[in-house]
């Protein structure tokens, strides 16, 4: 059975929400879970999860009451005393913090104990401990945060989220491969193509990172399905399955993303209570609302992925509710399941990158 | 009376829409306009103006027809016998298109004879002709777009939202200065707070731009109101009245913006015709879900302002519809009438940068 790891302290809402996803992941999906954190902090949680159940937020609507009996699943704690909170420097976090549960949740992973970690903590500190815990991929620079996000076909996957402020075109390359080997494996997408986000479609828009981005991406079109440039109104029409951009750039895109949406439905929710009409109007639209919503919100991706290390490193959002961590775990167990790893290691082993051609 | 210059043939519904638009505001705005193009085509549409009207498309909803009898109407035509198609070279394309409408437009503003221009053509010319044609204001190294957004409060101005893909800090202070006096004098902005689009809050944060532009604008906290970073998400929370950032991440956060409320609406739209009852729900729901189009469409706010260059240059949507052109006409209106030109020039007059202090 896979393990899955969880750093049950990290994020706004741990160990609660945390320990309930991971329990409910458990429970729903068949994998062994294995919480990294203080001992009697998540006994406290796991005995609560068995006498009141788990209150599921799905939707961000009304909230339901899920019964458990984590008697019935295989569940593993590991201490772990320390916590790396938000605001501390990575790097030196995780050194001084060696028995941190983040630090301690990727050693799962390093040792065997684990096939996989969820963190919804610093995210700084999950990058840094799976890179120096786990090491890098061979062919692989820098890892990168893979996110998934709806549109109105298949999800797009948006890899660079967040991982590298400063990025080459040769690393948007190798974010390229690991994107189009996600996609391909994790959400059956059989032919993904690529897109580099720029602020136009012709060849010639774009920073220096795009154009030379694109130029390498042209040239190296025998192994990647290239189309081209891809603007940010084009994310959501679902013509390109593997967008590239470096971090921060594919960072604003994400959030934007979900600051817009959040935005429209607290627009559309105060209309459906204006008046006894709209109320109405409210009570008939509540089905497909929540459906939309649970489309568009991350709490259904659960978590994004963090490819590039020897190990699969779910990083969740900080205000991750139980659902979303449910998700997350989902998403760890089919990264390890379909073996998105070796699979990136093959490609890059398999595919010499081709020069930009100097005609 | 304030005169508009209007390239009639910029833009992907030229010289229909755009004729139309322009048209339509001279009529509710009581403005005087300068159309520049070929003059049959534009005769040909002002006489089908006052044949069958303007067909408004506000909303996306059921078009509506307007009456307008266009000679009780301020209306200059001049002519411009080329255009610049989108796919060319802007720098290029001025200077061997000296007759072209988007040239000859700005020309209009140069010489006195309209106080402002709107252009829905290629970004890049109207641009290049507006820095060419009117030269930057003192103090000023490039001029930059500055795009209003709606929020769930004030909207917000982004600046820049395209116009320069590479910038340095100190450009980024002459944006929030630009946006600042905007959103104060425009927007009716009391005191606008400036933030600087970041991946995260803390100062420590982001790329080398980020970084240097956070300690710059804390530094001149005398002159302007900043309030520190911004992510993606907080853009429209309503809090920061004027975001800085190249023009590279401000166009994707518009366009990303603007890709998630369409696709948002046609999820809406196409859940709104599913089943009886639904329709029903979608009936009553019409007026306010069109209400909330309105509001965050980008034919609202119509255009978006180049700050920076010696004259007014509103630069809409190439898809600009009536509607649109008829709402850029009245941001050109309200720039000219506001003195945001002046207002820009005599505040980097009387304020002084500071520079980052090296303690």
């Amino acid at each position: 059975m896979t393990r899955i790891a969880i750093d049950a302290m990290g994020g706004d809402n741990a160990p609660q929400e945390v320990v309930a996803g991971a329990v409910w992941a458990a429970s729903d999906y068949g994998v062994a879970i294995e919480l990294v954190g203080k001992p009697d902090k998540i006994e406290y949680e796991l005995d609560r999860i068995n006498a009141e159940g788990i209150v599921s937020t799905a939707g961000g609507f009304k909230p339901q009451r899920i019964k458990i009996d984590t008697s019935k699943l295989d569940i593993k704690i590991t201490q772990a005393n320390e916590v790396i909170e938000m605001g501390e420097a990575p790097g030196q976090a995780i050194r001084r913090k060696k028995k941190s549960s983040i630090v301690l949740a990727v050693d799962a992973v390093a040792t065997g104990s684990s096939q996989a970690v969820v963190a919804a903590g610093s995210t700084g500190a999950a990058m840094a401990s799976s890179l120096f815990g786990l090491g890098r991929l061979p062919g692989i620079e820098r890892p990168a945060i893979a996110v998934t996000l709806p549109t109105i076909k298949k999800p797009v996957v948006i890899i660079d989220a967040g991982a590298n402020t400063n990025c080459s075109p040769e690393m948007l390359y190798q974010f390229a491969v690991m994107g189009t080997t996600f996609s391909k494996n994790v959400l059956g997408v059989e032919e993904p193509k690529v897109g580099v986000l720029n602020i136009g479609e012709e060849a010639g828009k774009g920073n220096e990172l795009a154009l030379s981005t694109y130029k390498l991406l042209e040239a190296n079109q025998d192994s990647l399905n290239f189309m081209g440039n891809v603007e940010g109104r084009e994310i959501f029409s679902g013509n390109c399955n593997v967008i590239v951009c470096d971090g921060f750039v594919g960072n604003v895109a994400l959030k934007v993303t979900e600051g817009a949406s959040s935005m429209l439905f607290k627009m559309l929710k105060k209309e459906f209570k204006a008046d006894p009409l709209a109320k109405i109007a409210g009570l008939i639209a509540k089905p497909f609302m929540k459906r939309i919503y649970k489309r568009i919100n991350y709490e259904e991706f659960g978590g994004a992925l963090l490819l590039g290390v020897k190990g699969i490193t779910v990083i969740s959002h900080g205000r991750s509710t139980a659902y979303a961590i449910r998700n997350a775990v989902k998403v760890a167990k089919d990264a390890v399941e379909t073996g998105v790893n070796k699979k990136i290691a093959d490609f890059l082993e398999n595919n010499s990158i081709n020069p930009v051609s100097n005609e």
